[in-house]
């Protein structure tokens, strides 16, 4: 710990379970005081050792000084912002933030390092708010650290009547993701953009939830855009496939739409892992080519598929193959990022036997469809390797169908998470994606795959939150865990109170980790932790209702006002 | 049956199964031909045999013609309007709809009707629309019945680029609720406006919903206004209780709030219950008055009370009896409508049984709380009927406390409907309200309540439907069902996905009663009848997004599409 740091130790009391701060996810380190400091009414961020930034810094720093004047969270307190009047009246004025790229650095976009092989992302940062001078300091390695920086920085601030103010100044904060940067970090939100509800999401509410994932640090989105009922992606080699699969012209993401949404993504830190599922949950393909397609809408569907309509690739003809080939070599060159993902899950056999043409192909070329499998997976993990990114497979095709995949493929265990341990036993990595989905939207169950060791006091107990475990112990390094968002369940009605604060509980589950940064278990038995996770969720939702994002609320106002008098056992 | 409906049923094709009219809830009576017909741009509708009408029937209908310039649900069929290209340049041009109120009837505004005793009310009306000939007709007996009438036209009709058509001309409907009009008709929601996620739902929120409630037929709104963690209603006797019991002066229906939202309902046939929950969650009383309230945020609250804050009136008290007279007359008076609540669940004993006050006040009058219990009761329910309106209590306060009440009383069954026999023995009248709301919102049990033989096919089994038992056989007359918005479970931000179109599936259920049109039950051991809801369904919900209202998706749209193709059995 840096020498300065000690020095402001001393004159700290450190506030060790109650955090008045409303930061989320909550740094791994955080050292706070007990003086109000306040933000000038002509306060600026003035960057340092980068002369010719990179246009998206500057972008995010324009975020961030618009964000600081427009947010108006009151203290979740009796009186809210009135209750501290006396406080802003004597606080330190605070001038400016000087963010500097520390010396030796690379100058790079966010959007660069975003999409930069993941074992090589520092997203670090180090932040001090000081009590006795005018300027606060943010200093990272990279851009994207500047970016998580400038992040937690808006979270620091309290309104009343216009005035952003803090009252435990001085704060310093030492921060990065939980799991080593050598291992991609493992908060991701996985949208089904594709909705199966009616049609696609508005290219508005995924900019917007992407906006809201950046404020909690999430750093992957994970986009299944093709299903079965609809092909919504407008792609170069074969735009005939929106053309006739889309449910209209107006559910449609046109190349441009794609673009937009990656790089608005990419500029606020979130790389985006594009699946396009197959060979399963294609019948949607059949529409433009319905030679490539076996069982399409067949009935009745729940013989032929888990979901309706019916439909999988013609994964023993080479025609189909070399379609396949083609479709994800025209979508990979067309998407910045390292990784991408064929999906994989709910492969129905019966499909595939009572099909003529598969039957057909599978004799005059002699293999088996577990043969034909292979080859499919080989084929399309192939162009997706070509293209310099790595693989994401759905656990399934491992387990069920012992696919041999690539040795650096990405399994993601969306099933049941007991599978972890047996793709760990492969050695290969994988992400955590509890499938429990209907529980999750609608059950709130938070002790779904957690240990019951762990559901003494999961953020305090509350229903409507989810929190996803983190890897558990295996040989392969962990990949992590998504917070699904199945949009069979949800539409652009509901998709904000779906997910939001939901999702957030996941991102500090992955950046924090497994200790708070006054040393207890994040997930200990011990009521305080949680309720302080609860009161930081409160003002965390606060937030983004004021920002425009129509979060849930969590409890009665009444409780919010009044932390932990509403827990069950107070 | 009159003579012009047998001769029209004489050339018609009446499509006993599938009704391609998007009307929710479906008539009572509804006769449908082949013929395609469509509305002139010029279409106009006028009134006959109201030579000075009531304003608000002038405003019913330029809001019908409003709507059917603006409507533009599209049918929902593959291809969707292009789909009737065809049918649409044949049809016979429609250029008005000619709405007469019945020689004799009454001439009286809809407000008065709808508040008027809910036994003197008729909502039937007979609506016609011809393949031959371009006049449209509408008929009632009452401005209430018009505003019926002019709900169903509005649904009668499909856009495509502007044109708004139907293909099942001639259309003859004659209807009125399946319940006798000498006994209210059933359908009721419950707004629980004083919010305890987030203060308030705005009035906005408010007014929506009443709008959305109108286009099923729902005829009341009970408002369970106030609440243990706030007061959000401002009393004329006592302006203090929302001062200081409210969340913030913004979170306060005030007397104009009130008025405006009465009065909107009222105009738009929806009669509205305030419940003044008392002698239980009241704790939000205590901020002005702590002298009248027992317990107040006692801790632990789950010993005295059923969700936190606790606090109770104190109902030893005179003093509390007066307020709570005066409270009741205050509010009261200010209120059109011939029903009122007291509320009356969840009392607690200790709450009171430790009070000292409550002790005292008790020995010193020498009675029991059984006996003080009865004394409020009576109290309130006494200043209700002075006010010439009907008194509600819960059902607790009747079978669990076995409090007298008056003869009149109706009683609102909300622990479970098994309590309804209870009530009917005690020859008191009641409405269902199914408590297991967390499954309502969030498990979407359609079967919660039902008997084994109506579980079969409600409503197809769908799983994100409500559908509220009608009223079981009992000594007294039924009152009906209520779908329960719970807001502990909602916030604004999500008041619309969680309410739309759940609470319609209701709205049929009493409307329409036990029997189609075509004379098959509505829940019959028939997968059709419940394809054929669904598929209405969906309408109404695509209908309800169309005007604003954000209504979940019951299904992908490929389903929604293509009907009876997602069912399991297919």
């Amino acid at each position: 710990m840096a020498a300065h740091i000690l020095r402001a130790l001393a004159c700290l009391v450190v506030v060790f379970l109650s955090y008045a701060v409303a930061i989320w996810p909550i740094p791994r380190t955080l050292l706070t005081g007990t003086s109000p400091a306040k933000l000038s009414p002509n306060f600026g961020i003035n960057l340092h050792g980068l002369p010719s930034p990179p246009a998206d810094v500057v972008a995010a720093i324009s975020r961030t000084q618009s964000r600081l004047r427009s947010d108006s969270l009151e203290r979740l307190v009796l009186g809210r912002g009135s209750a501290d009047v006396q406080e802003i009246g004597r606080a330190r004025l605070l001038t400016s933030l000087t963010a500097t790229l520390r010396p030796g650095s690379p100058v790079e976009s966010i959007a660069e390092e975003t999409t930069a092989a993941i074992d090589s992302k520092d997203e670090s940062y180090e932040l001090s708010i000081p009590d006795d001078r005018g300027v606060a300091t943010l200093v990272a390695n990279s851009s994207l650290g500047l970016l998580r920086g400038l992040t937690t920085f808006e979270q620091l601030w309290y309104d009343h009547k216009g005035t952003k103010y803090t009252l435990e100044a001085p704060i310093h904060i030492l921060d990065e993701p939980a799991f080593l940067v050598s291992i991609p970090r493992p908060a991701a939100a996985k949208l089904k953009a594709n909705s199966g509800m009616n049609g696609s999401f508005p290219v508005a509410d995924i900019l917007r939830t992407l906006d809201a994932m950046s404020w909690v640090k999430l750093s992957i989105l994970y986009w299944h855009v093709i299903d079965s009922q609809s092909f919504p992606l407008e792609v170069g080699a074969f735009p005939e496939l929106s053309e006739k699969g889309a449910y209209s012209a107006e559910e449609v993401y046109t190349r441009t739409d794609v673009q937009r949404i990656v790089k608005y993504a990419n500029e606020r830190g979130i790389d985006v892992v594009m699946e396009l599922d197959s060979p399963g949950h294609t019948t949607a393909i059949s529409a433009a080519h319905p030679e490539h397609v076996a069982c399409a809408a067949k009935s009745p569907w729940s013989k032929y598929a888990s979901e309706p309509p019916a439909g999988q690739l013609r994964i023993a003809s080479r025609s189909t193959l070399s379609f396949a080939r083609t479709l994800f070599s025209s979508v990979a060159a067309a998407l910045p990022g390292t990784m991408m993902s064929s999906g994989g899950d709910e492969v129905n056999l019966p499909c595939w036997e009572e099909d003529e043409e598969t039957v057909a192909d599978l004799a005059r070329r002699n293999i088996t469809i577990a043969d034909a499998l292979n080859e499919f997976v080989q084929t399309v993990q192939g162009v997706i390797k070509e293209h310099g990114k790595t693989p994401f497979i759905k656990s399934d095709m491992v387990l069920t169908h012992d696919v041999p995949v690539l040795d650096d493929t990405v399994v993601v265990v969306w099933q049941t998470s007991e599978d972890a341990a047996a793709v760990a036993n492969r050695r290969l990595r994988l992400i955590h994606q509890p499938s429990n989905y209907f529980y999750l939207a609608y059950s709130f169950d938070p002790f779904a795959n957690l240990t019951a060791a762990q559901h003494a006091l999961v953020l305090g107990g509350q229903d409507s939150l989810l929190v996803a475990r983190p890897t558990s112990a295996h040989e392969g390094p962990p990949f992590s865990g998504q917070m699904p968002l199945w949009s069979e369940q949800s539409s652009p009605e509901n998709l904000d109170p779906i997910v939001w604060p939901r999702l957030a509980a996941g991102a500090e589950v992955f950046w924090t980790g497994a200790t708070l940064p006054n040393g207890s278990p994040r997930l200990g038995a011990n009521a305080t932790s949680g309720t302080h996770a609860l009161a930081r969720l409160h003002e965390l939702r606060y937030r983004l209702v004021d920002r425009g994002v129509k979060a849930i609320a969590l409890q009665p106002k009444w409780c919010v006002l009044r932390p932990g008098e509403c827990d069950l056992d107070s």
